[in-house]
């Protein structure tokens, strides 16, 4: 992509209203437009790194068997009325009437109409387990939308639901589903501390949140500090599930095990929640499936969630200094920018021309800044938005027959002969 | 994926109040589930498919340049007064109040709201032309919502705006996105007719309607029999523009120039509409930017919609027979469908596990119904979805060595050594 006809629009100044370093840095990258409180468009910068997470986590749920649905942003009250959620839920649900005065909700999440679902179709025991998992927008009318999308009032979330024959299967899905989280935040740089959680309005007996610390959290929690050092090999269920960690609200410091320096506490930022609540919905609903013994059974369910858009936000979080955003390289919007500081010189501009359809060729996705700009609003972009290499080509490049590279989240340069670059850039 | 694992709720039965061929053959073949009048969530099989046009549709819009976003689902009612649209839409528009009483709308098309992002962001005619599209859900609060997706109220659409500096450019995007638009149809093996059409309530001088024929179509064109014998080749926008084509309400038999039997009728399904309507929403909404001699200019704009969930229904209507679905190989759920006619021998089972292993290192897509049914039920949902080609492995194929193939689409069978299979599937 060329940046002259890229839709990027870059922002010098701070901008006064947003009090977090991840929502200035995406409107300042020109990642997002806010269009009505707590409401955000995604901008094709923004949009390019929420559908690389989108990927990550779709790719990661279907390894562990995982089905992908869509399911309706609009759902008939009624259903939320078998649940008893309809009175419950609170202003934060959105209720509208459609022409003919009948209730509608914009879902916030949906065990009902998935619990729904499966009672129409799944019959037999033999058809379990069964995960379903869609990646769709959501409403919450939040009182006061803040932190840009980190809590926006329309968001896109993934949500799963499981549904298992007996206890032990559900919980068995259950740790599955835990450790593929684990995996999934790992492969955008994130480590996740699984804390046990209220669960809230969703109910149900167990419950993990996924938190990434950042000192703009909105919640505290409370850790061993055996979770710092633990490989990676090591973070399975059975093996995090017996470290103490809590969120601030299940922390009780006369009861908490850990003592002293080995208990940490940190703000966090939620990026995911999951929830075992047996046969609360699957009840209600009428969700049941005959037994290997030919008896009716109650399903046990559990759900899933992850903010895919509020990752952008946290990712930003973790990975940022100074200058700007530092993508990791599975979520980054572009592989490479490539920036051209002489504009206009016929040599100058062959090579860099030439570069980009060569790195075009070789699949490697380049934004090229081929703008009539000064070097200096060059750099400052494309530190800002934050692509892992750059590869910066000027009349020294002419002269001396040599590439220079900046590796963005160290700062390193290298000057590399034309075929030391296509080495680089495919090693990394 | 192993069948017996896949959420698939086939039917046997015909749904009675399921009219069209397409939506009843989509609930036979589980691939969606109505949740409410118009509303459908989209199952595993049908969501494949979805996913796949998607695809193709962002595919083809990116090589022309154009640029994803993505949309909020609900607008402020602000832009759309500005525009003078909040009053004239009617009651297709669903009204929403949040928690703070204030007005809110599901957008049905996002002109307003994109135009309201150009303007904020785009000032100088060096940034033009520019074309940001979404495929995002949009909501029609229509009064006899029918036909299942195909006029369904929740439903998948792309839509794109265009933003150019003049008249001329404005007219070369259309022509740009006309012609792109009957690639993106042929690649999911449709023949679209464009036809004049009436702009509508999205106003302007100029558009078009693609039109897929199909007896069920709810529209009717009048067509010169030249579009039917037009080479690929001569399928440009000044080629066919010049040819006779329209839709019923732009159709006057007085005026028309083609008499006789070069006239043809249709019932079509429209599956795209793209609209040039000059500074309509520019004007209203202040998106100016500075023109080459300084001065301030009114971009010229058009809007590009087609119809993405009703895609699988048009292309269901194009592409079935008796059975059921005829899946063309590029929009298909899977790519072969796997059948084990013993499943329980032990030999059998062993050489259908190692053929459905093998594929899926080969990175193909394999449906393998592995399930404790009867051969007839396995091959009735088989020709039920539709996928292209049919691996068939009994006890015949161990005694013989020879594997049974099916292409669904002529239900021609051939016996191919495995050497000849792989090779086979490699073709096809």
């Amino acid at each position: 992509m060329k940046l002259s006809q890229f839709f990027l629009p870059t922002l010098k100044e701070v901008p006064a209203d947003a009090q977090v370093i991840s929502h200035r840095l995406m409107l300042r990258a020109g990642m997002i437009h806010q269009t009505s409180a707590g409401i955000y468009a995604w901008l094709p910068l923004g949009y390019r790194v929420l559908k690389k997470i989108e990927d990550i986590v779709s790719r990661e749920q279907d390894i562990i068997g995982c089905q992908k649905v869509i399911l309706p942003t609009l759902q008939s009250a009624d259903l939320w009325r078998k649940s008893g959620r309809y009175d419950g839920y609170g202003k934060e649900m959105l209720r509208i009437k459609d022409r003919h005065e009948r209730d509608l909700l914009y879902s916030p999440t949906a065990e009902e109409v998935i619990t729904d679902i499966f009672q129409s179709h799944i019959k037999s025991y033999k058809q379990l387990p069964q995960v379903l998992y869609q990646i769709h927008w959501k409403f919450r009318d939040e009182i006061r939308p803040r932190f840009g999308v980190m809590r926006g009032r329309e968001f896109l979330m993934k949500d799963g639901y499981s549904f298992d024959l007996d206890y032990n299967a559900a919980k068995q899905t259950y740790e599955r589903i835990y450790e593929s989280y684990l995996r999934t935040f790992k492969e955008m740089d994130l480590t996740a501390i699984p804390v046990k959680a209220d669960t809230g309005p969703i109910g149900g007996d167990l419950s993990h949140e996924f938190h990434v610390m950042a000192p703009t959290g909105e919640s505290t929690i409370y850790y061993d500090a055996a979770f710092e050092t633990l490989p990676d090999a090591a973070r399975t269920f059975a093996t995090m599930s017996n470290l103490y960690a809590a969120a601030e609200e299940m922390h009780d410091v006369a009861q908490c095990p850990i003592k002293g320096e080995q208990l940490k506490s940190s703000k966090g930022i939620e990026i995911g929640h999951i929830f075992y609540f047996g046969t609360k919905y699957s009840k209600a609903l009428g969700a049941e499936v005959m037994g290997p013994d030919g008896k009716q059974m109650t399903v046990e369910m559990g759900s899933y969630g992850i903010g895919v858009g509020r990752l952008v936000a946290a990712i930003i979080e973790a990975h940022h200094d100074d200058a700007g955003i530092l993508w990791p390289k599975s979520v980054a919007p572009f592989d490479i920018g490539l920036l051209n500081l002489k504009q206009g010189d016929a040599a100058v501009d062959a090579l860099a021309e030439d570069l980009y359809t060569t790195l075009r060729s070789m699949n490697v996705d380049v934004l090229y800044d081929e703008r009539d700009e000064r070097a200096g609003t060059k750099f400052a972009d494309m530190d800002l938005i934050g692509l892992p290499l750059q590869v910066i080509i000027g009349a020294k490049t002419i002269k001396e027959g040599l590439f220079e590279v900046k590796i963005r989240k160290s700062g390193e340069r290298k000057m590399l002969s034309k075929e030391e670059l296509f080495n680089f850039i495919k090693a990394n």
